[in-house]
C-alpha cells in the first residue's frame, strides 16, 4: 500500500473516526484505525464494535493495499504536522511497520493484520428514509439532556425513535428521552419511508458521536434501519451502531392529560432567577421552590448550613390564574429543560406532587414533563 | 452594618479573594469572607490562614461594621446577578443572618462572628522596596514550572527569592525553583530596598495567587519580606503570606560551569520537532534522543507498542560543531523551557550523563539547568 494524502485532509477524517477506536487497548485490534487505499480514495474505518465509523478522503494512490495502525498516536502525529503537510503512507508487507513521512519527519507505526480487524457495516437494512439535518439535530438536543446514565435501567440509556399516532391519525417521528425523573419528547414530520420502523433505542454514545458529524453534515442524511442496528450516511462518512436490545417503557402513561394550571413565564427571567436563587445551596440537587399565586411567582431555596434566597416575579413577568401553589423542583432539570426553550415557558400544573408538563409557548412539537420534589 | 455597592465592582473583588477561602469547611470560619464598612469604603478579607487577601473597594457606607458571610455562596450570588444591579448588604445584629438585596432577589446568608476571624496581616516586616510588576511577572513566569510538588521535599515546594552576587561583583535579585530534574534561575536588577533580604521560599499557592493579582497590576508593586513572612501590595488589594519554613538547597553547585558543547536552534522548529516526535509514546515522561553532529540534529522516540519516529533538522536550522553526541530527555521539560524562550535556544552539553544549560539566546538572565535520560 501506498499512498500520499493533504495532512488537512486526513486530519479531519481521523478527528472523526478517532474518538470510537478504542483508548483502553485490551483489545489491541479495536485501537487501530483501519486504512484502505483504492484507487484515488482512502477509506478510514475505527470502531469499538458497538459503533463503527468509516470515512473515504480522496488521496493520490499509488499501489492500493490495507493496513491497520494505532488510531490515537497516528491523530496526535497529524495533528502536529504543519498545514500544508503532504503526507506519504507506505506499507510493503505484513511484517513490516507502517511507515509515514511528511518532509524530514519520519514515523514507523506498528500494524496489526487486516484480518483482525472487525466489520460492523454489512447487513441488511430493511428500512431507508432520508431526513432533514435539522429535524435530527433537533430530535437528538431537545431529548439526550434526559437519558438516563442508570446502567441498571439500561433500557434508558439511549433515545428511544419511533413512529407515534396523533389524536387527529397523524402519523409523526418522535424522540423520546427519559430517566424517570423527567422526560424529553420531541415529534417532527414522518418522513418518507419511516412509515413501517420499529421503534428502536439508540445508545446515548452513538447518539452523541451522530450529533458531532451531524454539525458538519449537508442539509439532508440518510438513516438506515434494523431491529439490531442503525446506520447514519452524512456524505462520505458512515455511522453504524447497535441499537440497544431492550424494550423502551410505555411513556404516554407518564404524560398528564388533566393538569388545567398554566404558568407562563420569560424563559430568561425565569432560568436566572433559578440559578440565583439555587446559589443558596450547595446541595447537588439544588432544590427550588414555587410559589405561585394570580400572576405572581416567588422563586425560593434554602440550606442549612448558608441561608435561604429567594426572587419575585411580578405581573409584568408571569402570566398565572390558577390560584395559590407551592411546587419544587431540582435546579439543575429545571435549567436543562429551560435551555431548549427560545423565549416563553409554559408550565402545566395540576398539584405540588403530580408530574408537570414543561412545554415552549412558540413550539408545541416538544414537551417535557418533570417530577416535582418535595421542598 | 449597611451599605451599597456595584455589582460589577464587589464582583471583582470577590473574584479576587475567594480562591483563597477554604473550600473543604473543616474550620468554617475560614470559608468566610470578612466584610467591613467604614466611612465609604468597603473592605474584603479572606485566608486559609497561610495566605490572606485584602481589597479595599467603593461603597456607599450607610452604617459602618462587620460581618462574616460565605465566601463562595456570595461569590456565586453576585456573580449570577444581572451586571448593573446596585447591590443592598444590611446586618443589624450578631444573632441576625447578613441580608443581601438587588432589585426584587433577595438572600439571607448565615454569618459567623467577626472575633472568630483570624488576623494574618499585622505584624513587622523589616524589608520593603518596589519592584516593576514585569520584573516580578517574569521571575515567577520563568521559574514556576520547575517547582516541585513533591512533599516530603516540602523546602522544594516554592520559589526561592534571593540576592546573589554575580562574579563581577553585581548584585542581582534571583528567583530559583527546581525538582531535582530541573532547575530554573532567572535573575533581575536588585530593587533598591531589596539588599538585606534574607532567601526567602515562595510558596506555590502564594506564587499562582499573586500572579493572577500581578496580571491586574499597575506598574510598579510593593513588597515586604520578614523572616517568615512575605507582603505583596497591588494598589487596593494586599496579599500577606507565611514563607516555607525550610532551607534551599545550594542550588549552585548542580549549574555546570565546564560544559563546552554548544548547540543553537530555533524554538519553533525545536519545540514543535520534540512534541511531533514524542507523540509515539505513550509514556508519561515520553523520552526524546537528541543526536547531534556537526549542524545537524536528529530527534527521535521508539514505544514498544505504537512504533517509533524521527525528525531531522539540518544546517538551515542548526548550529552546532561539537562532534557526535547523543543525548535524551523528557518532551515535557524540553518543551517547559522552551515556552520560556522567544526565538533561539542555546544548549551547553558535556556528554550524555551531564546536566545540561539551556538559554535563550537573546536573554540570558533567565538559565535553565536540566538532567538527561537514558534513552
Amino acid at each position: 500500500m501506498k499512498l500520499k494524502v493533504d495532512r488537512t485532509i486526513l486530519l479531519k477524517a481521523l478527528a472523526h473516526i478517532q474518538s470510537v477506536a478504542e483508548k483502553r487497548n485490551t483489545i489491541p485490534i479495536l485501537a487501530n484505525v483501519l486504512i484502505e487505499v483504492q484507487d484515488g480514495m482512502m477509506t478510514l474505518t475505527a470502531t469499538d464494535m458497538e459503533i463503527a465509523i468509516v470515512e473515504t478522503i480522496p488521496a493520490e494512490s499509488l499501489e492500493n493495499g490495507a493496513v491497520t495502525a494505532p488510531a490515537s498516536v497516528l491523530y496526535e502525529i497529524v495533528r502536529k504536522l504543519p498545514d500544508t503537510a503532504q503526507i506519504e503512507l507506505t506499507h510493503t508487507n505484513d511484517d513490516m511497520p507502517l511507515s509515514l513521512r511528511a518532509g524530514k519527519y519520519a514515523t514507523s507505526l506498528n500494524v496489526l493484520n487486516v484480518d483482525e480487524f472487525p466489520s460492523m457495516t454489512s447487513g441488511d437494512f430493511p428500512h431507508q428514509f432520508n431526513i432533514p439535518t435539522e429535524t435530527l439535530k433537533k430530535l437528538i438536543e431537545q431529548t439526550r439532556f434526559a437519558i438516563s446514565t442508570e446502567e441498571t435501567r439500561y433500557y434508558l440509556n439511549g433515545i428511544y425513535l419511533h413512529i407515534m399516532e396523533t389524536s387527529e391519525g397523524n402519523k409523526k417521528l418522535c424522540a423520546v428521552a427519559t430517566d424517570g425523573h423527567r422526560l424529553a419528547r420531541v415529534e417532527s414530520v414522518m418522513p418518507e419511508g419511516s412509515e413501517n420502523i420499529p421503534g428502536i433505542i439508540i445508545p446515548r454514545k452513538t447518539v452523541y458521536e451522530a450529533y458531532k458529524l451531524l454539525e458538519e453534515a449537508n442539509d439532508e442524511i440518510s438513516l438506515s434501519v434494523s431491529d439490531t442496528r442503525i446506520q447514519f450516511k452524512f456524505g462520505y462518512i458512515t455511522l453504524t451502531s447497535k441499537l440497544i436490545d431492550g424494550t423502551f417503557p410505555e411513556y404516554e402513561r407518564v404524560i398528564p392529560k388533566n393538569n388545567t394550571k398554566i404558568l407562563r413565564v420569560g424563559k430568561q427571567d425565569f432560568a436566572t432567577a433559578v440559578a440565583r436563587v439555587a446559589a443558596i445551596s450547595m446541595e447537588r440537587s439544588k432544590p427550588v421552590k414555587l410559589s405561585l399565586d394570580n400572576n405572581s411567582l416567588i422563586l425560593s431555596a434554602s440550606s442549612v448550613d448558608q441561608g435561604n434566597a429567594k426572587e419575585e416575579l411580578d405581573e409584568t413577568q408571569v402570566q398565572y390564574d390558577g390560584g395559590p401553589l407551592e411546587i419544587g423542583f431540582q435546579a439543575r432539570y429545571l435549567n436543562d429543560i429551560t435551555d431548549q426553550i427560545d423565549s416563553q415557558v409554559e408550565f402545566v400544573l395540576a398539584d405540588n406532587s403530580a408530574p408537570t408538563i414543561v412545554r415552549d409557548v412558540d413550539d408545541m412539537s416538544a414537551l417535557y414533563v418533570l417530577m416535582p420534589m418535595r421542598v
